[in-house]
């Protein structure tokens, strides 16, 4: 009965498997891989180094292969596939849903999603291929097209007998759908709805006639914040004509949530979100070698902003030491209006109108830090050098750098969405170019005209 | 019908509301804010300066308070409540269910909140009492009370006839829950196999003998990584002796799902979670203020550092120009490594089972990313400096600092997560402080070994 404590030792009971593939013990390995729900076995692959986890899979049962390959993330399952015979790849993939399957096939390099299709026969080459039509990223991408429907003029007692003919209805089914000869949409009827009405009364009598309906190429970004924002269960995707194509229920909106909060952390950091914690090491650099180049790019250019006051570090070797203060701060406040922006687009938040508002206003908040920042730094300056003059050029500096980074936090990611480019992406490095540019240049150059 | 075009149009329903609102028309603003749902009026507070927010709020009918209420995020959803009398207050709570009440009230300001427990009756006072008695962010303070319980003796066709008698089933009621006379929870019915089962047998044919069951004490991030990894849709939540206290539904836990995952990215930034967007210029610059005076300490700390090689600096302006670009390199890197990590942890991927080889995989990324920019930089600076021993120093100084930079981000917040150190909000900081004194020590240290 005691499920609760089970469900609190899966770590322990990883760690254990983990434990027991060390020792070799791959019999009792094999034995405690059965016993796992695919989720957990998911979770053990993803948290194992490429070489454990290449062994995991060969020790798990082949029947098992394509539950787990429903759950595993991009990267993971792409790795995992590849090293597959594309006629077991085909075998694991037969009893998947319509929107796992398509999920799967559509994040495989070409390559080997084409041998895949070509080791697959007509029938179901042809569901793959109707899981394919719909764009990436699109409700129709990650709809069921196993829904349940109903005719309005029939009886509930109809209904109920006709349900009871089936041994189960389709997972996570909550609502049943209405549609006219045509497959056109007109209502739905929730499963508790049903259950609380009369017999004798037909569909159209409980039916809501004004059903949200999805269409099918909204993309998923705008369906998740919509389940988000209605506290909608599951809710049916429709064709341009209004007609009943499938439905997409709360689970699988789950984790484009995740997937679109991690998004711009990951971004922001310059990774992929995809981004798999074990990957082996090569892969990695490579990887991640493409935002450091970015980055050393920046930095050369403000070292560029320095070396045109060479003059002048050379005179007083105090700014040089002084120099990244001024950035630095400046980079960090940037950083914080630029991570509240995009979230703020995220949520809906910021929008045409009142953006300008939020402009002026991180504006405001830049000035109030510049001065507070200013004062503060100043003191400490004045009282470490000794130099009341080298105080105020220091002040000046940060005040200027504080209202760069206000200006630019809020501007950027709304200019960079006009223009189609991922806030979250190249927002940082850019702010990141401007706070240095503008502090170096405010600080080194202000000194220069008070100091020398 | 084409409820589908409607829906995408809420972000223009809202911008007009705002026109109608500064063109000063009330009349229209109040009636058309009856006819948006309660979510799309909260994400209209959500996205307007104060100001704006009253305007509208006292234009909004309060009949319609409560539900906005609910939908409101923590901070807007305060601001709100500390302007409105108790009373009021109290009338706009007393149709919340009581996941929502114990959410609103427990945020509130404790002067607020007793205010406002004095002005409810009796009654209501003590459900709201009992709704807070859970620890906050447990599965017993999310869940709601209102299940709905079956014998397990007793047919599918009394269960059926029972049901008809109420007029409507609890919102988002999916399962039945199965109680023997203790109120002990010993099994569950779906509602879909309720409709497909023959109603001469009894609930314990049917029935899930071995419902997975939440502690009411469970953590809410732990509920939200089960719903996430088993894809449920509700679970019964249970106390020590196993008996049924409440039921959790997917739609509460998807706000925790995306708070936690935005969670990070706001605490690297230094920021609340709950951080509102358009609150005032006054909180908003406090509010920031304490992360800008952490890092300005880290700012003077690696001025410190640099102010030992004074003497250096003064007779080679050349590493005063070049002194930022080590540090900036290793904050990038590290920081790449400190957000994996954290994410990873997260999603429940880094154990203590596979952490050293973690550890050992960024060190190892680390050494070959040392390695590439090493060899880049000191080509860049010969090049450019026409100086092969400063590209050579520059070099040795980015291949440690690329290495601090792996080590230092994979093991401070494994290290900080067992010291029970949010390793997002601190993690950041930290490490920076790390990357910049390695960075600068590294460079202008064998700078003066070698150089002068």
């Amino acid at each position: 009965m005691s499920e609760t404590a089970e469900l609190s030792n899966t770590q322990a009971r990883l760690e254990s498997i983990g434990r027991s593939l060390n020792a070799g013990a791959f019999v009792r390995v094999r034995k405690m891989l059965l016993d796992l729900p695919a989720s957990d076995v998911a979770l053990l692959l993803e948290s194992s180094p490429t070489k454990t986890r290449d062994e995991l899979w060969r020790l798990l049962d082949a029947d098992f292969h394509g539950d787990v390959i429903e759950e595993l993330s991009e990267d993971v399952r792409n790795g995992i596939i590849s090293k597959m015979m594309p006629a077991t790849v085909v075998d694991a993939l037969e009893e998947m849903d319509t929107d796992d399957l398509a999920e799967t096939l559509s994040s495989l390099p070409d390559n080997v999603l084409q041998s895949i299709l070509k080791s697959m026969d007509a029938q179901d080459r042809l569901r793959a291929e109707k899981a394919l039509s719909y764009g990436e990223e699109t409700a129709g991408f990650i709809m069921n097209t196993d829904t349940i429907t109903l005719r309005p003029d029939v009886s509930i007692d109809v209904v109920l007998r006709y349900l009871r003919l089936k041994t189960e209805l389709p997972e996570n089914t909550d609502t049943l759908y209405v549609v006219d000869r045509q497959d056109i949409l007109i209502g739905t009827v929730s499963l508790a709805t049903l259950l609380t009405a009369s017999p004798d009364i037909s569909v159209t009598d409980i039916m809501d006639d004004e059903p949200d309906a999805i269409s099918a190429d909204t993309p998923d970004d705008e369906v998740a914040s919509m389940f988000e924002r209605y506290n909608w269960l599951s809710a049916p995707v429709v064709d341009n004509e209004h007609k009943l194509v499938g439905r997409i229920t709360i689970d699988d909106v789950v984790d484009i949530i995740r997937e679109d909060a991690e998004h711009s952390m990951m971004s922001m950091a310059g990774l992929d979100d995809e981004e798999d914690t074990f990957a082996p090491v090569g892969q990695s650099t490579k990887r991640r070698s493409v935002w450091l180049g970015v980055n050393l790019v920046t930095a050369l250019l403000a070292a560029a902003v320095s070396d045109m006051f060479e003059a002048t570090l050379s005179q007083l070797a105090v700014l040089a030491i002084l120099n990244t203060i001024v950035p630095s701060m400046g980079g960090v406040a940037g950083n914080q209006t630029l991570t509240l922006v995009i979230r703020g687009m995220a949520l809906g938040h910021v929008t045409g109108s009142n953006s300008v508002w939020l402009v002026r206003k991180e504006l405001a908040i830049g000035f109030f830090n510049g001065m507070i920042w200013a004062i503060l730094i100043a003191g400490v300056i004045a009282l470490w050098k000794q130099d009341y003059m080298l105080g105020a050029v220091i002040a000046f500096a940060m005040m200027m750098n504080m209202m760069a980074a206000g200006l630019a936090g809020a501007t950027l990611p709304i200019i960079m969405k006009r223009l189609n480019i991922d806030p979250a992406l190249a927002g940082s490095v850019i702010l990141t170019t401007i706070t240095d540019v503008v502090g170096i240049f405010a600080f080194l150059g202000t000194a220069t005209l008070f100091l020398l």
